[in-house]
Protein backbone atom coordinates (compact mmCIF):
# COMPACT_ATOMS: atom_id res chain seq x y z
CA UNK A 1 0.00 0.00 0.00
CA UNK A 2 1.37 3.24 -0.76
CA UNK A 3 1.41 5.79 1.92
CA UNK A 4 0.15 8.49 -0.79
CA UNK A 5 -3.56 7.46 -1.32
CA UNK A 6 -5.35 10.28 -3.45
CA UNK A 7 -8.62 9.44 -2.82
CA UNK A 8 -8.50 7.68 0.74
CA UNK A 9 -10.88 10.32 2.07
CA UNK A 10 -13.69 9.55 -0.04
CA UNK A 11 -12.86 6.04 -0.41
CA UNK A 12 -13.16 6.05 3.78
CA UNK A 13 -16.45 7.74 3.94
CA UNK A 14 -17.91 5.27 1.45
CA UNK A 15 -16.73 2.62 3.77
CA UNK A 16 -17.44 4.32 6.95
CA UNK A 17 -21.03 5.25 5.82
CA UNK A 18 -21.71 1.48 4.55
CA UNK A 19 -20.53 -0.36 7.44
CA UNK A 20 -22.64 2.29 9.98
CA UNK A 21 -25.70 1.34 7.37
CA UNK A 22 -25.29 -2.29 7.38
CA UNK A 23 -24.41 -2.45 11.40
CA UNK A 24 -24.78 0.00 13.03
CA UNK A 25 -23.12 3.23 13.89
CA UNK A 26 -21.78 2.45 17.38
CA UNK A 27 -20.69 -1.09 16.77
CA UNK A 28 -18.67 -0.04 13.93
CA UNK A 29 -14.83 0.94 14.60
CA UNK A 30 -12.28 3.14 13.01
CA UNK A 31 -9.81 0.26 12.42
CA UNK A 32 -13.35 -1.72 10.80
CA UNK A 33 -13.59 1.22 8.26
CA UNK A 34 -9.91 1.93 7.39
CA UNK A 35 -10.16 -2.36 6.75
CA UNK A 36 -12.63 -2.30 4.79
CA UNK A 37 -11.23 1.00 2.74
CA UNK A 38 -8.03 -1.18 2.11
CA UNK A 39 -5.94 1.42 4.59
CA UNK A 40 -4.36 1.73 7.48
CA UNK A 41 -5.86 3.48 10.74
CA UNK A 42 -2.89 6.31 10.56
CA UNK A 43 -4.30 7.01 7.02
CA UNK A 44 -7.98 7.54 8.70
CA UNK A 45 -6.65 9.38 11.71
CA UNK A 46 -4.84 11.71 8.89
CA UNK A 47 -8.44 12.48 7.28
CA UNK A 48 -11.13 12.58 9.83
CA UNK A 49 -10.14 12.96 13.78
CA UNK A 50 -12.98 10.39 14.71
CA UNK A 51 -15.76 8.15 13.26
CA UNK A 52 -18.20 11.04 13.76
CA UNK A 53 -16.64 13.52 11.88
CA UNK A 54 -17.14 11.10 7.99
CA UNK A 55 -20.14 11.96 8.74
CA UNK A 56 -20.18 15.76 9.90
CA UNK A 57 -17.56 17.03 7.78
CA UNK A 58 -19.33 18.57 4.96
CA UNK A 59 -20.72 21.00 7.24
CA UNK A 60 -18.09 23.56 6.90
CA UNK A 61 -18.72 23.30 2.98
CA UNK A 62 -22.70 23.71 3.42
CA UNK A 63 -21.74 27.10 5.60
CA UNK A 64 -19.20 28.43 3.18
CA UNK A 65 -21.95 27.91 0.57
CA UNK A 66 -24.90 29.20 1.66
CA UNK A 67 -23.04 32.68 3.14
CA UNK A 68 -21.50 32.96 -0.62
CA UNK A 69 -25.26 33.00 -2.10
CA UNK A 70 -26.68 35.44 0.41
CA UNK A 71 -23.52 37.67 0.56
CA UNK A 72 -24.48 37.99 -3.65
CA UNK A 73 -28.06 38.74 -3.19
CA UNK A 74 -28.81 42.34 -4.02
CA UNK A 75 -28.16 44.51 -1.27
CA UNK A 76 -32.44 45.58 -1.44
CA UNK A 77 -33.17 42.39 -0.72
CA UNK A 78 -35.85 41.34 1.94
CA UNK A 79 -33.78 39.43 4.67
CA UNK A 80 -35.47 35.97 4.02
CA UNK A 81 -35.14 36.80 -0.06
CA UNK A 82 -31.63 36.92 1.15
CA UNK A 83 -31.27 33.99 2.93
CA UNK A 84 -32.84 31.61 0.19
CA UNK A 85 -30.45 33.23 -2.53
CA UNK A 86 -28.02 30.89 -0.51
CA UNK A 87 -30.11 28.20 -1.54
CA UNK A 88 -28.62 28.05 -5.20
CA UNK A 89 -25.38 27.24 -4.19
CA UNK A 90 -26.60 24.94 -1.60
CA UNK A 91 -28.46 22.86 -3.79
CA UNK A 92 -25.66 22.81 -6.63
CA UNK A 93 -23.42 21.48 -3.80
CA UNK A 94 -25.66 18.33 -3.03
CA UNK A 95 -26.80 17.99 -6.51
CA UNK A 96 -24.03 14.99 -7.04
CA UNK A 97 -23.78 13.49 -3.07
CA UNK A 98 -27.82 12.55 -3.38
CA UNK A 99 -26.55 8.51 -2.64
CA UNK A 100 -24.25 9.83 0.09
CA UNK A 101 -26.90 12.21 2.04
CA UNK A 102 -29.54 9.28 2.06
CA UNK A 103 -27.56 6.94 3.44
CA UNK A 104 -26.32 9.11 6.06
CA UNK A 105 -29.47 10.50 7.13
CA UNK A 106 -31.17 7.02 7.38
CA UNK A 107 -27.61 6.50 9.80
CA UNK A 108 -28.36 9.79 11.98
CA UNK A 109 -32.08 8.47 12.36
CA UNK A 110 -31.23 5.91 13.54
CA UNK A 111 -28.80 6.80 16.03
CA UNK A 112 -30.13 10.08 19.21
CA UNK A 113 -26.43 10.83 19.87
CA UNK A 114 -26.08 11.38 15.73
CA UNK A 115 -29.76 13.48 16.10
CA UNK A 116 -28.23 15.59 18.24
CA UNK A 117 -24.92 16.59 17.01
CA UNK A 118 -27.01 17.12 13.94
CA UNK A 119 -29.36 19.36 16.04
CA UNK A 120 -26.15 21.30 17.03
CA UNK A 121 -24.93 21.45 13.59
CA UNK A 122 -28.13 22.86 12.27
CA UNK A 123 -28.49 25.41 15.29
CA UNK A 124 -24.37 26.64 14.76
CA UNK A 125 -26.02 26.91 10.80
CA UNK A 126 -28.43 29.17 11.45
CA UNK A 127 -25.94 31.10 13.92
CA UNK A 128 -23.90 31.78 10.51
CA UNK A 129 -26.70 32.78 8.72
CA UNK A 130 -27.85 34.61 11.23
CA UNK A 131 -24.09 36.74 10.76
CA UNK A 132 -24.66 36.92 7.34
CA UNK A 133 -27.64 39.09 8.10
CA UNK A 134 -26.02 41.28 10.79
CA UNK A 135 -23.52 41.95 8.07
CA UNK A 136 -26.59 43.17 5.68
CA UNK A 137 -27.47 45.64 8.28
CA UNK A 138 -30.42 43.31 9.02
CA UNK A 139 -31.51 44.10 12.74
CA UNK A 140 -31.43 41.52 15.01
CA UNK A 141 -34.49 40.05 15.78
CA UNK A 142 -35.59 39.72 11.98
CA UNK A 143 -32.05 38.33 11.48
CA UNK A 144 -32.83 35.98 14.23
CA UNK A 145 -36.34 35.05 12.62
CA UNK A 146 -35.21 34.94 9.08
CA UNK A 147 -32.18 32.85 10.05
CA UNK A 148 -34.28 30.12 11.67
CA UNK A 149 -37.31 29.77 9.10
CA UNK A 150 -34.23 29.58 6.60
CA UNK A 151 -33.33 26.75 8.52
CA UNK A 152 -36.60 24.97 9.11
CA UNK A 153 -37.32 25.65 5.29
CA UNK A 154 -33.97 24.00 4.72
CA UNK A 155 -34.64 21.00 6.55
CA UNK A 156 -37.91 20.11 5.59
CA UNK A 157 -37.01 20.17 1.92
CA UNK A 158 -33.92 18.47 2.21
CA UNK A 159 -35.72 15.90 4.45
CA UNK A 160 -37.83 15.54 1.58
CA UNK A 161 -35.41 15.00 -0.90
CA UNK A 162 -33.34 12.75 1.21
CA UNK A 163 -36.90 9.95 0.93
CA UNK A 164 -36.74 10.57 -2.79
CA UNK A 165 -35.33 9.41 -6.27
CA UNK A 166 -34.29 12.74 -8.06
CA UNK A 167 -30.68 14.30 -7.07
CA UNK A 168 -32.21 17.20 -9.05
CA UNK A 169 -34.93 18.51 -7.28
CA UNK A 170 -33.34 19.51 -4.30
CA UNK A 171 -33.66 23.54 -5.80
CA UNK A 172 -37.63 23.05 -6.35
CA UNK A 173 -37.94 21.72 -3.26
CA UNK A 174 -36.31 24.33 -1.52
CA UNK A 175 -38.80 26.87 -3.50
CA UNK A 176 -41.83 24.97 -2.69
CA UNK A 177 -40.76 24.67 1.36
CA UNK A 178 -40.30 28.42 0.93
CA UNK A 179 -43.90 28.80 -0.44
CA UNK A 180 -45.32 27.06 2.02
CA UNK A 181 -43.75 28.89 4.85
CA UNK A 182 -45.23 31.86 3.15
CA UNK A 183 -48.49 30.41 2.90
CA UNK A 184 -48.61 29.21 6.96
CA UNK A 185 -47.58 32.55 8.03
CA UNK A 186 -49.21 34.48 6.25
CA UNK A 187 -52.26 36.34 8.24
CA UNK B 1 -34.20 18.79 60.15
CA UNK B 2 -37.96 16.84 59.51
CA UNK B 3 -38.35 13.86 56.83
CA UNK B 4 -41.18 16.17 55.84
CA UNK B 5 -40.02 19.48 54.10
CA UNK B 6 -42.82 20.86 52.48
CA UNK B 7 -41.04 23.33 50.10
CA UNK B 8 -37.57 21.25 49.65
CA UNK B 9 -37.86 21.47 45.82
CA UNK B 10 -38.41 24.82 45.64
CA UNK B 11 -35.61 25.64 48.14
CA UNK B 12 -33.16 22.84 46.84
CA UNK B 13 -34.03 24.88 43.02
CA UNK B 14 -33.41 28.46 44.68
CA UNK B 15 -30.08 27.13 46.48
CA UNK B 16 -28.68 25.77 43.27
CA UNK B 17 -29.26 28.13 40.89
CA UNK B 18 -27.60 30.53 43.19
CA UNK B 19 -24.68 28.16 43.70
CA UNK B 20 -24.51 27.43 39.94
CA UNK B 21 -24.76 31.60 39.06
CA UNK B 22 -22.42 32.05 41.59
CA UNK B 23 -19.56 29.61 41.02
CA UNK B 24 -20.64 28.09 37.97
CA UNK B 25 -22.46 24.94 36.68
CA UNK B 26 -19.93 22.11 36.49
CA UNK B 27 -18.09 23.24 39.77
CA UNK B 28 -21.00 22.86 41.92
CA UNK B 29 -22.12 19.31 43.25
CA UNK B 30 -25.41 17.86 44.66
CA UNK B 31 -23.52 18.28 48.45
CA UNK B 32 -23.18 21.73 48.09
CA UNK B 33 -26.84 22.49 46.96
CA UNK B 34 -28.42 20.94 49.50
CA UNK B 35 -26.09 21.97 52.26
CA UNK B 36 -27.03 25.59 50.98
CA UNK B 37 -30.68 24.70 51.29
CA UNK B 38 -30.42 22.89 54.46
CA UNK B 39 -31.47 19.53 53.29
CA UNK B 40 -30.01 16.49 52.64
CA UNK B 41 -28.30 14.59 49.77
CA UNK B 42 -31.17 12.21 50.15
CA UNK B 43 -33.79 14.73 50.30
CA UNK B 44 -32.50 16.18 47.04
CA UNK B 45 -32.39 12.82 45.31
CA UNK B 46 -36.02 12.39 45.86
CA UNK B 47 -36.91 15.55 44.16
CA UNK B 48 -34.26 15.85 41.14
CA UNK B 49 -32.15 12.76 39.47
CA UNK B 50 -29.52 15.09 39.03
CA UNK B 51 -28.21 19.09 39.66
CA UNK B 52 -29.29 18.94 35.54
CA UNK B 53 -32.83 18.42 36.32
CA UNK B 54 -33.19 21.50 38.56
CA UNK B 55 -32.84 23.35 35.34
CA UNK B 56 -35.09 21.43 32.94
CA UNK B 57 -37.57 20.13 35.56
CA UNK B 58 -40.32 22.90 34.27
CA UNK B 59 -40.19 21.33 30.20
CA UNK B 60 -43.07 19.19 30.86
CA UNK B 61 -44.96 21.80 32.41
CA UNK B 62 -43.63 24.13 29.59
CA UNK B 63 -45.13 21.65 27.06
CA UNK B 64 -48.26 20.64 28.79
CA UNK B 65 -49.06 24.71 28.84
CA UNK B 66 -48.95 24.81 24.97
CA UNK B 67 -51.04 21.87 24.27
CA UNK B 68 -53.61 23.12 26.60
CA UNK B 69 -53.56 26.69 24.55
CA UNK B 70 -53.55 24.80 21.43
CA UNK B 71 -56.07 22.82 21.84
CA UNK B 72 -57.97 25.23 23.04
CA UNK B 73 -57.86 27.12 19.99
CA UNK B 74 -60.85 27.11 17.39
CA UNK B 75 -60.74 24.32 14.81
CA UNK B 76 -60.88 26.01 11.74
CA UNK B 77 -57.72 28.46 13.22
CA UNK B 78 -54.61 28.39 10.83
CA UNK B 79 -51.85 26.16 11.82
CA UNK B 80 -49.59 29.11 13.25
CA UNK B 81 -52.89 30.87 14.90
CA UNK B 82 -52.85 27.52 16.59
CA UNK B 83 -49.46 27.66 17.70
CA UNK B 84 -49.57 31.37 18.84
CA UNK B 85 -53.01 30.24 21.02
CA UNK B 86 -50.40 28.47 23.34
CA UNK B 87 -48.72 31.62 24.20
CA UNK B 88 -51.21 32.65 26.34
CA UNK B 89 -51.55 29.90 28.86
CA UNK B 90 -47.42 29.95 28.40
CA UNK B 91 -46.75 33.41 29.14
CA UNK B 92 -48.96 32.73 32.49
CA UNK B 93 -47.43 30.12 33.26
CA UNK B 94 -43.96 31.98 33.02
CA UNK B 95 -45.32 35.45 34.73
CA UNK B 96 -44.31 34.31 38.21
CA UNK B 97 -41.40 33.17 37.48
CA UNK B 98 -39.20 36.17 35.68
CA UNK B 99 -36.72 35.84 38.62
CA UNK B 100 -35.91 32.41 38.01
CA UNK B 101 -36.04 32.52 34.26
CA UNK B 102 -33.42 35.20 34.22
CA UNK B 103 -30.75 33.62 36.48
CA UNK B 104 -31.62 30.28 34.60
CA UNK B 105 -30.63 31.88 31.09
CA UNK B 106 -27.21 33.23 32.65
CA UNK B 107 -26.55 30.05 33.31
CA UNK B 108 -27.69 28.10 30.44
CA UNK B 109 -25.86 31.46 28.05
CA UNK B 110 -22.75 30.28 30.55
CA UNK B 111 -22.43 26.63 29.49
CA UNK B 112 -21.92 24.89 26.19
CA UNK B 113 -23.59 21.61 27.31
CA UNK B 114 -26.53 23.14 29.30
CA UNK B 115 -26.68 25.22 26.28
CA UNK B 116 -26.79 22.00 23.69
CA UNK B 117 -29.47 20.54 26.33
CA UNK B 118 -31.47 23.49 26.05
CA UNK B 119 -31.07 23.19 22.41
CA UNK B 120 -32.40 19.45 22.53
CA UNK B 121 -35.21 20.48 24.55
CA UNK B 122 -36.17 23.24 22.42
CA UNK B 123 -36.32 20.81 19.65
CA UNK B 124 -38.85 18.39 21.46
CA UNK B 125 -40.62 21.12 22.43
CA UNK B 126 -41.43 21.90 18.56
CA UNK B 127 -42.03 18.19 18.00
CA UNK B 128 -44.82 18.40 20.25
CA UNK B 129 -46.30 21.64 18.70
CA UNK B 130 -46.17 19.51 15.79
CA UNK B 131 -47.98 16.48 17.29
CA UNK B 132 -50.49 18.69 18.70
CA UNK B 133 -51.10 20.30 15.01
CA UNK B 134 -51.13 16.95 13.14
CA UNK B 135 -54.32 15.91 15.60
CA UNK B 136 -55.90 18.77 13.94
CA UNK B 137 -55.93 17.72 10.52
CA UNK B 138 -52.48 20.27 9.77
CA UNK B 139 -50.59 18.00 7.03
CA UNK B 140 -47.40 16.98 8.25
CA UNK B 141 -44.96 20.04 6.33
CA UNK B 142 -46.92 22.50 7.50
CA UNK B 143 -47.13 21.42 10.90
CA UNK B 144 -43.43 21.05 10.74
CA UNK B 145 -43.06 24.63 9.47
CA UNK B 146 -45.33 26.48 11.92
CA UNK B 147 -44.24 24.25 14.75
CA UNK B 148 -40.73 25.54 14.30
CA UNK B 149 -42.03 29.11 13.24
CA UNK B 150 -43.61 28.94 16.62
CA UNK B 151 -40.75 27.92 18.57
CA UNK B 152 -38.48 30.78 16.81
CA UNK B 153 -40.88 33.32 17.48
CA UNK B 154 -40.92 31.57 20.93
CA UNK B 155 -36.84 31.79 21.38
CA UNK B 156 -36.65 35.49 20.34
CA UNK B 157 -39.90 36.91 22.81
CA UNK B 158 -38.26 34.99 25.79
CA UNK B 159 -34.52 35.70 24.80
CA UNK B 160 -35.87 39.41 25.08
CA UNK B 161 -37.84 38.78 28.02
CA UNK B 162 -35.39 37.36 30.37
CA UNK B 163 -33.07 40.84 29.44
CA UNK B 164 -35.84 42.97 30.62
CA UNK B 165 -37.20 43.89 34.13
CA UNK B 166 -40.81 43.94 33.38
CA UNK B 167 -41.74 39.94 34.46
CA UNK B 168 -45.61 40.82 33.07
CA UNK B 169 -44.38 41.70 29.40
CA UNK B 170 -43.98 38.10 28.07
CA UNK B 171 -47.64 38.14 26.16
CA UNK B 172 -46.76 40.95 24.49
CA UNK B 173 -43.25 40.54 23.54
CA UNK B 174 -44.65 36.87 22.08
CA UNK B 175 -47.51 39.12 19.74
CA UNK B 176 -44.41 41.55 18.25
CA UNK B 177 -42.51 38.77 17.66
CA UNK B 178 -44.97 37.01 15.97
CA UNK B 179 -45.51 40.20 13.86
CA UNK B 180 -42.47 40.41 12.94
CA UNK B 181 -42.21 37.16 12.01
CA UNK B 182 -45.33 37.40 9.39
CA UNK B 183 -43.30 40.72 8.42
CA UNK B 184 -39.95 38.72 7.51
CA UNK B 185 -42.11 35.93 5.63
CA UNK B 186 -44.15 37.97 3.57
CA UNK B 187 -43.17 38.29 0.25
Amino acid sequence: MSRWEPDAASRLMKAATELFDEQGYDATTVAEIAERAGLTKRTFFRHYADKREVLFNGSGQLERCWLEGIEAAPADAEPLAAVAAGFDPVAEMFAERHAFARVRSRIVQANPELQERELIKLHKLAGVVKGALLRRGVPEHAATLAAHVGLAVFSVAFGHWVEQNDPARLRALFDESLAQMRSVTSA
